[in-house]
C-alpha cells in the first residue's frame, strides 16, 4: 500500500517498529542506520532538521555522520540549507566531509562549498575523488549570481546518429546523478579540444514513446533555448520560467555546459524576493540566513541607509528653523507636522512597494511610464480628497481654528500628490539610467517627503493664515 | 543545426523568408499561419507578446485569431498572463474561443476562464468539447488558492500488473495534454464509483532504464508524498519544493485527481512574494496585473490602511499639544521632531521587512523568539550609539545649546531601541495569535514609533533641559 506524506497527515506508519517520534537525540542514541532512515521519513521538513541538528553537540554530529549512507547523505545535506549544511561538513575530518559532499549533485556540492571558509573549503576538495572535485571546482570558479552558478554538469546526452535502442543504452550507462530534466541532449561526441557540442533535444518521453529503431537525430527538437553560462541567474530563471521549460541548456561557443532546472528557478525567485523584500525596508541583502546572521553582520547591513537617511532627514531641521517666526505665531502649526509627513511618506511607501515590484516580475516597463503616471495621480488625486476630508475633521475637533483647519487639510491633500508623483517617477528614473529601482526603499520616500513635505505645508500656511500675513 | 535562443543573442535565422522584424500589426497584414509562427519563435518575450496584443483592434484579433491552429493558440495564449489572454478570447465569438481555451492545458484553462466576468466564462464552458468542460469545471470548483485549483488532472497512468512493454503502449495512448512532468503513476482501473486510486510512481527514465519484460509494479516507488486538494497552494509550493520533487500528486481518500508541478512552484512564489511586498508597503493585494488595476480600485486597497493609519497617527497632535508649554519654552526641540520620529521610523522598517520575509520563507519560526530578540536588541544598541553621536553633532552644528543636543543624542538612542523592540517583538506576537505577519508593514510600524518616539523624546527634554524644570 502507497505511503503518502502528505501536508496535513503525518505517515501511515514508522519503519521497523521503531517509535514514531525519534528525535535527532534518539537516532544518535539508537546509533542504527534504520533509526536514520525512520528519523528521515518522518521528519521531512528541511526547517525541523536543522533545528534538531543544531542541537547536537559535535560529536554528536560525528556519530550521526558516521550512520549515513550515500543515500540518506544525500537526503539530509541536499535538504539544508548550504550553511547549515556547511556546519555539519566543518566539524568531521576532510575525508568524510569528501564523502558527505560526493553525496551531493555537483550543484549541491558547489553551493556547500560556498559556504565554507577557503581552508576548509580547499581541504574537502582535496580529499574528494579527483574527477568529482574537477567538476565542483568548475562551477565554482563561475561567479556567484551568474545562470553557470548555479545548473548540474550532469547531463544525459546521447548521439544523433544513434537509433532509440542506442540512445537508451547510452542513457544507462551515464551517472545516476544527471540532472532528473527529463531531457537528453543530443550532442556531438566530445574531443579533446571541444566539449558536447549542443545539437538538440529529445525528451524521456520522447524515447519511451519511439520505436526503437527510431534514430535520434529524427526525434529531436533544434529549436533549443539556451543561455550563455554568465548570463544573470535571475535572467536565466525567468527565461526558464516564462518558457515552462523542463530545464535551460547553459551553452558556450555552441558546448553544452550543464542545464539549469525548475527547481533552480524556484530558488532563485525566492532569493531575489528576499533581497528585494529586505532593500525596500532601507537595508542591504544579507547574503546569508537571518539567525546565521551576527548582529554585527546586521549593523553593516542597516548602518549605511540609516545613516545616509539620518543626514538626509537633518533637513528637516533646517526647513523648521527657516519656518521658527511661523511656528512661534501659531504653535499649533507643530502639532500637524508627525502627522502630515506621517501620511506623506505612507501614500509614497504604498506606491513604490507595488510599483517596484511590478517592475520586478516585468508587469511594468519603461514605456508604460505614461500610463503609471496617469494611474498614480488619479488614485492620488482621490486619496488626496479623502485625507483632506478626515484631516480637516481632526484640525476642527483639535480646536485649533478654522484657518489652521484648513491650512492642515490643503497641506495633506498637496502632500500626498506630491508623494504620489516622487514615488511613481523615481523608480521609473532609476530604471531609466540603469540603477536597479529596489533600493527606491519606503524609508528612502519617506525621508524625502518629510521635509519637502513640511515646505509644502509652511507655504500653505503662509497663504491661509491671516496672523503669518504672506 | 540547432538554433538557439538565448538572453543576449536574437535567433540566428527568420522562418521562411520572412522579415526577422515583423510586429504583430505585419503579422494580420501578412495574413498567413506562416507569419504567426515567425512571429511567435521571435517574440519569445510574453510581456512584449501582450504589449503587441493590446495594441490591435478587436478586429485585427479576430483576424489574428483565424490565423492560429492549436499549437500556436497553445503557444500564445499560454505564454500571457490569464488576464491578457482573457481578452484574447473575449473578443471572439464562444465557439472560437472554446477552440482558443480546448488548445490549453486544463489548469490553463481554468486559470484563464477564471479571469473572464461569470456570463462570458459560461458561454466559453458551453461551447467546449464536454469531456473536456467537465475536466474545466471540476477545476473551477475548488477554492482559488487551494492545491486543487492549479493542478493539472491530465496525470499519465498505468496499472500495477503491466509490462513495461505494455505500460509504454499505454503510455502512448494517453493524452498529449498530460502533465509534462516527467512521472507516470501507477493506479488502479477507475470504476464508475471511484477515480484511480494512487499506489506509485515511475519516472519515464525508469521506463527508458528497465527492460521491456519488468513490471511496473516492481520499479514503482510506493513511498509518494501528496498533498489534499484543499491543501494551502502555498504551503503544497513550499513541500514539493522542499523536497525537490519533480511532481507532488494531488489526492482525496487514496484517489488521484492531479498534480502539481515545478512550473506551478515558481508561479506561487511568486505570487505570494508580490502579494507580501505590496503588504509590506502598508496596501492590500491587487488580485490584478499592476497595469490593469484602475485607479478606483488602487484606492479601494490603499484607503483603508492610510485612513486607520491616519487615524492612528493624529495621537501625535495629542501627543504634541500635551507637551506644548515645553515647545513654547524651547521652540528648538520642534526641530527635530521629524528627525527622531523618521528614524525610529526607519529603524523599525528595516527591521520588520528582514524579519518578516525570513518568517514567509520558513527561515524563522515562533521558537526563535528569544533569538531574535536578542539579536535586534543587540543590533539596535550598536545602531542607538552610532546615530547617537551623529544626532548630537548634528544639534551642536545647529547651535541649540549643550542640553538640546544632549536631549537629542539621548532621545534618539532611546527611540532607535525602542523601535527596534517594538519592531521584532510585533511580527512574532501575530505569528502566535494566528494572523499573518506580512500585514506588519512599514507604515504601521512608522506610526506606532511616531507617537509614542515624541512621549519618548518630550520626557527626556524635561530630564536634560533646566529650563523645563522637570
Amino acid at each position: 500500500m502507497t505511503r503518502h506524506t502528505t501536508t496535513v497527515l503525518p505517515p501511515r506508519r514508522a519503519g521497523d517498529g521503531l517509535p514514531a517520534h525519534l528525535d535527532l537525540h534518539d537516532v544518535v542514541a539508537v546509533g542504527t542506520r534504520a533509526a536514520v532512515a525512520a528519523w528521515l521519513q518522518h521528519t521531512p521538513d528541511a526547517r525541523t532538521r536543522a533545528d534538531e541538528l543544531a542541537e547536537l553537540s559535535d560529536r554528536q554530529v560525528r556519530s550521526l555522520v558516521g550512520l549515513l549512507d550515500p543515500a540518506t547523505a544525500a537526503d539530509l545535506l541536499g535538504s539544508l540549507d548550504p550553511h547549515a549544511a556547511a556546519e555539519v561538513v566543518q566539524v568531521v575530518e576532510p575525508a568524510v566531509a569528501a564523502g558527505l559532499v560526493d553525496s551531493l549533485d555537483a550543484d549541491e556540492a558547489a553551493e556547500l562549498l560556498r559556504s565554507l571558509p577557503d581552508a576548509d573549503r580547499a581541504a574537502v576538495l582535496a580529499a574528494m575523488r579527483v574527477t568529482r572535485s574537477a567538476v565542483v571546482r568548475g562551477l565554482l570558479a563561475w561567479p556567484e549570481d551568474s545562470a553557470a552558478a548555479r545548473m548540474n554538469p550532469d547531463v544525459v546526452s546521447v548521439r544523433p546518429g544513434m537509433s532509440v535502442r542506442e540512445a537508451v543504452a547510452a542513457v544507462r550507462e551515464q551517472t545516476e546523478s544527471a540532472a532528473e530534466s527529463g531531457e537528453v541532449y543530443v550532442t556531438t561526441t566530445p574531443t579533446d579540444d571541444a566539449g558536447p557540442v549542443l545539437l538538440g533535444v529529445v525528451s524521456f518521453r520522447d524515447l519511451v514513446l519511439a520505436g526503437s529503431d527510431r534514430q535520434v537525430a529524427s526525434l529531436m527538437r533544434e529549436d533549443v533555448v539556451t543561455v550563455e553560462p554568465t548570463a544573470d541567474q535571475e535572467a536565466a530563471a525567468r527565461l526558464l520560467h516564462r518558457h515552462r521549460l523542463t530545464a535551460l541548456p547553459v551553452v558556450a561557443d555552441g558546448q553544452l555546459l550543464g542545464v539549469l532546472t525548475p527547481d533552480d528557478v524556484a530558488d532563485i525567485v525566492e532569493e531575489e524576493a528576499t533581497e528585494d523584500a529586505v532593500r525596500q525596508g532601507g537595508a542591504q541583502p544579507l547574503d546569508v540566513p537571518y539567525l546565521r546572521a551576527s548582529p554585527w553582520l546586521l549593523w553593516r547591513k542597516r548602518i549605511v541607509w540609516m545613516l545616509v537617511l539620518f543626514i538626509a532627514e537633518m533637513y528637516t531641521g533646517t526647513v523648521l528653523r527657516a519656518f521658527e517666526e511661523e511656528l512661534d505665531t501659531v504653535i499649533a502649526l507643530a502639532f500637524f507636522v508627525p502627522l502630515l509627513i506621517g501620511t506623506g511618506g505612507n501614500a509614497g511607501t504604498q506606491i513604490t512597494t507595488t510599483l517596484i515590484r511590478a517592475m520586478a516580475v516585468g508587469q511594468v516597463r519603461l514605456r508604460d511610464v505614461g500610463k503609471v503616471l496617469r494611474k498614480e495621480l488619479t488614485t492620488g488625486a482621490l486619496i488626496a480628497v479623502t485625507i483632506a476630508t478626515v484631516g480637516w475633521l481632526r484640525a476642527w475637533t483639535l480646536g485649533v481654528g478654522p484657518e489652521v483647519a484648513l491650512t492642515v487639510a490643503v497641506a495633506a491633500a498637496a502632500i500626498v500628490l506630491w508623494s504620489s508623483l516622487v514615488a511613481s517617477v523615481l523608480p521609473l528614473v532609476l530604471r531609466r539610467i540603469g540603477i536597479d529601482p529596489a533600493v527606491v526603499s519606503g524609508p528612502m520616500i519617506t525621508t524625502l517627503v518629510d521635509g519637502t513635505g513640511l515646505i509644502i505645508y509652511f507655504e500653505v500656511a503662509r497663504l491661509l493664515i491671516s496672523s503669518l500675513g504672506a
